[in-house]
């Protein structure tokens, strides 16, 4: 399993509308087949945002940068970041596909 | 949601020994009630791990410490960590609770 995380630093003031368009992402990716869940999370400073994506395989984030919804996010936000985002890539060693209690 | 972010560089050597451990801990933390998930990952480094654990609330955290498993893992790896491990938190501003194709 491949995971990504990508931190995004939004411009005061922009942090609404930053979220506004990473929850639609978050759900429209969320339906993705290559896609096992992808998250949204604010940090302590309100203007710095995480985005966790966890892919089957090397071929879910081509996918998912393929997407519309990504296309549309990606230049959405592109003018509320205060700085460029930066990107992590993990090996999902153990990540439950499903929640236990499913 | 609560989300917490935790990240463990091993001792050289000690990478399968801390990967079995925390892959137990994993496993058992997701039967935890207010646990929404609770991963495990890799870093490029392969000395350097991530856990990603999602929470309903404050107390999930706080019931997670107070688990048996939990003391086993911390007591496991205490001595295999070649530095202290450190802690980001995280609001889930979107975190679906349950794959959707469930």
């Amino acid at each position: 399993m491949v995971v990504v995380l990508v931190r995004c630093h939004v411009k005061p003031g922009c942090e609404e509308a930053f979220a506004a368009a990473s929850v639609e992402n978050a759900k429209a990716s969320n339906r993705e087949a290559g896609v096992l869940r992808f998250d949204f999370y604010r940090e302590e400073d309100p203007t710095r945002f995480v985005l966790l994506e966890a892919y089957r395989d090397e071929e879910g984030p081509r996918a998912h940068k393929a997407s519309a919804h990504y296309a549309r996010w990606r230049d959405t936000v592109e003018p509320l970041l205060a700085e460029e985002r930066t990107r992590e890539r993990f090996e999902g060693v153990y990540v439950p596909e499903r929640h236990l209690g499913c």
